[in-house]
């Protein structure tokens, strides 16, 4: 995307207002070239929205802008009839204000002055907006000036938004040379699917480079601060913002009002789509994007900020949680009409715990929380960096403030809270940040304050010198081209595709009931675990079993019994999985003290994913370094494949762990740029590797699995190889996509010192008890033919898989 | 090793007081099955350390265990005649104190006892060793007692251990099937070499088994605790004790005294042999070591301890800071008549950062501190956890110390400090932790007081229900043959081998002063970067440079010129290599949007080491997922050995960043179990596999050095193979160990789109020199014959190679 030249760029002589009446006026309007007519049509005028912002912030674009060089004339639509508008719309026109410091004489000229520009216009047939047309290009020609460009501001809700699209594409587009912007309000879609639809609907009447999608939040001034900061800090921070030095990144948004009278809406969208999936998540990729070189370039910051999504690590139902609080649910049934009975999913809460799986963040944890009805309203983004000092005095010693060993932290305060302000603190122990002096103005501490665990006066506090709302920013950066500010479809969608996942995983679950205001306590904390979120405390309710309950796991133990006249351990498959994990982690030790090394050959498929992250987080014993990986088995797929169980190995596995790379044996399915040629001959070469390297071709151990169909490693019923014979490695069909396999074969397999086969879940209820009555018959039950020559055979099987 | 059979385990019916005395006194000793005669020989027994604690602990050892039916005789040894050194025994005898609450009377009687049982001996001369042999051998005689052993207490200097050891062995062993213990003190010795010397001296006289190393902190009853309670608190903190949960550990002890007095010892050690390398070490290994199973097992302790040692990672200078207190050299000076200019070197304050390289404890620092003259006394290990919690509502809401977001943390306090007593505290928003109740009981907290940034009311507070001495302590082990309480000789050698390194690099350097107590204020305070540690201050004399000082190297800029016609970057090394690590990021980025993968082939040796941290630690936007990483050349050694090539890529970048596994491609130096053999077509494989993936062999860029001879890759002067002809990769013969290379050929390398050649280090100014003046000479200068085709050549140079 290239950046628009923004038109603010040629100051000039031109002066819409008489040099007497400027001289006259202490700050009057600055004249500028003259730049053209600029026409915008604020669709919506009577709205909240418009009533509240968008016509403050038209007056204040006028109050910038007017004076260099710029004509303007503000077109307030709505569906009502002309008159009644037109009051409405005088009557908002009343309320606005100037800046401070302007005299109330020059401010009401230039009130009277707006007004004059401003009209009210039904906008609702093709002919009403033909007639809009016809009469802004009249005025431009009386004016004798040529279009500069034409701004239409949809306030209206999504459901109007293709009609009036059709209506200026048709015929309210400028004419030739001047530039078209519309700009959009949220919700821009429910989840990507809708988001999606919409942004083609949009795109079949306008180009991506028209369209300003609004997100207020790129227009508060901590938050359109963060870039700015990052820029001009770059040699004292950028090297501290990564994860050497960051423990964590915060983004909260905390509400102290409930949804009471939104409830139709809220019901529909709920915290994750009202709050986090946009004002939360554009905060974060400006926290976390890689800065541009040029951070003035548009284009370099929108592809930046790409980038970030693209980085992200999908979100999973354990990467959040969410609550509702209690009067949530009654307040639906009261102003929605629901039966008595009715209990409402929708979240009111959430906390969200994002990875960004790139070498500057990878492992920091970014936690997203937002929520209505909590004990204060506030807004922040915390970059909280380690604690990475020693201070050898004791603490009653360290002089305030500036001890390495207090917290060093960087905080965008957008605004309410304790402060009541809109603010940048920075610890005074991390190095004093530049801020623009002619916007942000350094402050001092009122004392007594504590913010983020310190008392004010720790931090260098900056406030901007002038308080604007977002919507006058966003209107100032509309006029200016500035598309950074706003949200492109690629990001739009990229950002659905990232919440779309988790927000479907939790359509279905009931949020933590909370009692709201500082009575919730400690019900809503919440804990990291590796990747998982999950509340503090346990909730009441799930202390206290219910009866009838079904028994609790840590009931059961594990119990040792037969199958197949072989060993079986059977347990829920949690402790089944520790347990797995734990023989293995035995039979590696003894191996690696009696032989020097382990031989451990791995299945692919879903099961052991949970062994491999058992084994990778809590066996921080296992002689990794004299453990030789091989695989069982492995799909005819590129290398690189999802599909790949050498690259589930890699996921799950190997990237947490340290197994020196050439004791890692990939199956080499993929050869001379084939996949499993026979001439290729990868089957002989995976043989040839272990007859090499494993003594008497003897795993230590091999972990299996079971099929439905009976199946076990890639040897799947009436297979001609594999089952028999003198090949060690073959290559095999499997009914399922991708048919072609490697595997090693059941001879190979029952040389094995010893086969752990794992088995798991009430899918295979059915085929365990068919295996558990059927004799030696590998060509109908490959599974049947494991039987260790001279090692050892022992299943491990969940309750679901045994018992049904 | 085997634990030995504690004595204490059979108690009995034998009685060493008449039933009548037993009942007329409260608490007295009771009586147990007669165990045999014990001699305890107290060597040193009118010195410091015997009045201070030894006579004591023999004492409090008589009480424990006289009435488990042991009899006891205890000789105080020295040089001095017998009635002079009589006489100071009796002395010190008199001050012997009974536990608290024992009755006045009853004492009197106890220490009257002990008194009868306690005699002095002079030991000079082998006929005064075989006089007390023949007494002792006498008196268990007349006894009519079996002998069941004997302990002999080493409280001398060093210097005097042999004499005394060859003497004990000659004519002090107990008689056949009792045991013999011999204590030692430390120092045991002064470095690796030292040590090692000492104990080999030590173990012809003394079986392993027989030695008890005292370290005396292993007696302090908080160190003493910290396997117990890692054992019985196992399910509550052993997955807590890990690099998933800990931030750091501290292992510190800080005193207010100087070394004014004690110089001649010290100035000789120091802080870092005088506390670290012995008790902080210790103490490391109790706080890291996996658990055994039983933690009762001493053998299965000292094992585990050991495992420690293996996974330490050795430090280098970086690894430390070190300071001395202002009035030191000055006393040294005064008490050892050293010259009014001498400036001592050793350190009287070290701060120094230990990693263990387990799958536990990977990159969380354990930090160990000691120093002399500072603001106060106190010892203790603190774990402190990460934060894992996020807390929704506002501070002034957290319920005091029970919040998650407050630090989490466990300390073992070994006493002194604001606390004054011996505790182990841990913060109550952990679980609630189990102390065995018959010694530690829980207090309550002091109001006002703070310890650890936080309440002690913040603290489940433990402390012993009686306080022990350490000696006291230590003396019942080594009756009961607890060896896992002293220090074995590998554990020893294992220490030294881990400290000497640094000593080594830090004897030369000179410590950062400090005026000692609170005025140090945050002259001593440290921070941690990465692996290294420094000063988070800059000392006041750094800041303002001498007379005539070396310009600094910010004041160059990186020039460009050229040498051998080609483009040069010239600059200090540091800047050189992030100037080159840009270069190569920039190459990659182009690369990869233009052909979807860069093809970096990369050279062994030290200067790229630098290379490999600067991209691994600070170029987080390196595109390597889709980077393919080839070696340049590699040596003739197992794919393990520690002088691969590849080894220290794996070592300084692969484990860094994440490179995918098949885009990793080592040269198989290694085929059929042998090293670079004709037959194996090593130099052929690698060939093809680079004219299969790397589109027309043409690498994206070649990273090449300089050799003092003119080699370049591993393609040496007069090399029969690689400096023409068709071979892309070749076998070569270098004229340094190991001799054996595999390298890509001068036409090959020649093939690139981008050739660096990296030269650091005065060590390379005359080859540079040389090389800048010849033509195209590869068979004299292969470097010369680096000349792309069609490519570009661009020399890296430090101001060291290029100006001498």
């Amino acid at each position: 995307m290239q950046a628009e030249q923004g038109p603010r760029r040629h100051p000039g002589f031109w002066k819409i207002l008489t040099v007497a009446t400027c001289a006259a006026l202490l700050g009057c309007l600055q004249a500028g070239e003259l730049q053209g007519h600029v026409s915008i049509v604020l669709l919506g005028a009577t709205g909240d929205l418009a009533r509240k912002y968008l016509w403050q912030g038209l007056f204040q674009l006028y109050l910038d802008e007017a004076g260099n060089g710029y004509r303007f004339s503000f077109h307030g639509a709505a569906l009502m009839a002309p008159t009644q508008g037109q009051q409405l719309i005088d009557k908002t026109l009343e309320t606005l204000s100037c800046p401070q410091g302007m005299a109330a004489s020059h401010c009401t000229e230039l009130k009277e002055q707006f007004l004059q520009l401003s009209q009210y216009r039904q906008l609702k047939t093709a002919e009403d907006y033909q007639a809009l047309n016809r009469d802004i290009e009249a005025h431009v020609q009386q004016e004798g000036l040529r279009e500069a460009g034409r701004i239409f501001y949809f306030s209206v809700p999504p459901f109007a938004y293709a009609d009036i699209a059709r209506h200026i594409n048709s015929s309210g587009r400028p004419s030739p040379g001047a530039w078209l912007r519309v700009v959009l309000e949220k919700p821009f879609g429910h989840d990507h699917g809708s988001a999606q639809q919409l942004a083609t609907e949009l795109g079949s009447f306008f180009q991506e480079e028209e369209m300003y999608r609004v997100d207020h939040y790129l227009g508060k001034q901590a938050v359109a601060q963060i870039l700015p900061f990052r820029d001009q800090n770059r040699k004292a921070f950028d090297h501290l913002w990564s994860r050497h030095h960051v423990e964590r990144v915060e983004i909260i948004m905390k509400e102290t009002v409930d949804a009471e009278g939104r409830t139709s809406f809220y019901e529909e969208y709920g915290v994750i789509r009202d709050v986090l999936q946009n004002h939360l998540t554009e905060i974060l990729t400006l926290v976390a994007m890689e800065l541009p070189h040029n951070a003035s370039d548009p284009g370099a910051t929108l592809r930046h900020k790409l980038q970030v999504f693209r980085a992200l690590r999908g979100l999973r139902r354990g990467s959040a949680v969410v609550g509702q609080y209690q009067a949530y649910s009654e307040q639906v049934r009261q102003e929605l009409q629901k039966p008595g009975d009715f209990q409402s999913l929708t979240p009111t809460f959430a906390g969200v715990l994002v990875h960004i799986d790139s070498l500057r963040w990878e492992g920091v944890p970014f936690l997203l929380v937002s929520g209505k009805a909590l004990d204060e309203r506030v807004g922040y983004v915390r970059v909280l960096f380690r604690n990475q000092a020693y201070c050898v005095q004791s603490e009653k010693h360290w002089a305030t403030g500036q001890s390495q060993c207090l917290p060093r932290q960087v905080i965008f305060y957008i605004g309410h809270g304790d402060l009541g302000h809109p603010a940048v603190l920075v610890s005074r122990n991390l190095p004093r940040p530049r801020l623009p002096s002619d916007s942000w103005k350094e402050v001092g501490a009122p004392p007594g304050l504590h913010l983020f665990g310190r008392p004010l006066s720790d931090f260098y506090t900056y406030r901007p010198v002038t308080e604007r709302d977002a919507y006058s920013v966003l209107i100032s950066h509309i006029f200016h081209g500035r598309k950074d500010s706003f949200i492109t479809t690629e990001n739009l969608l990229a950002s659905w595709r990232f919440w779309t996942p988790l927000l479907d995983s939790l359509a279905r679950e009931a949020p933590r009931h909370y009692p709201g205001g500082a009575e919730s306590g400690h019900l809503l904390d919440f804990e990291l675990r590796g990747s998982q979120l999950s509340f503090a405390q346990q909730q009441l309710e799930q202390l206290v079993p219910g009866p009838g309950a079904a028994p609790m796991p840590s009931e059961f133990r594990i119990l040792n019994a037969t199958y197949r006249e072989s060993p079986v351990v059977l347990s829920w498959s949690a402790e089944l999985i520790a347990k797995l994990a734990s023989d293995i982690e035995a039979a590696a030790t003894r191996a690696v003290q009696r032989f020097g090394r382990f031989h451990l050959a791995l299945s692919g498929g879903s099961s052991p994913v949970a062994l491999f992250q058992q084994l990778a987080l809590r066996h921080f014993t296992f002689p990794w370094a004299h453990t030789h990986l091989w695989l069982v088995d492995e799909r005819c797929v590129p290398p690189m494949d999802p599909e790949s169980n050498f690259q589930a190995l890699q996921a799950h596995l190997l990237q947490h762990i340290r197994v020196p790379y050439f004791n890692i044996h990939p199956m080499p399915v993929y050869r001379h740029q084939r996949l499993c040629a026979e001439e290729d001959q990868g089957a002989q070469h995976y043989a040839q590797e272990i007859a090499t390297q494993v003594a008497n071709s003897t795993f230590d151990l091999v972990l299996l699995g079971m099929g439905t169909d009976g199946h076990t490693a890639s040897l799947f019923p009436q297979s001609p190889t594999g089952l028999d014979g003198e090949q060690l490695v073959v290559l095999t069909t499997s009914p399922a996509e991708p048919r072609q396999r490697m595997s090693l074969s059941l001879p190979l397999i029952n040389r094995a010192r010893r086969v752990a086969v794992l088995v798991i879940g009430r899918m295979k209820h059915e085929v365990t008890m068919l295996v558990s009555r059927v004799g030696h018959e590998p060509k109908k039950w490959p599974i049947s033919g494991v039987l260790p020559t001279s090692g050892q055979l022992v299943w491990y099987m969940d309750y679901e898989a045994f018992l049904g």
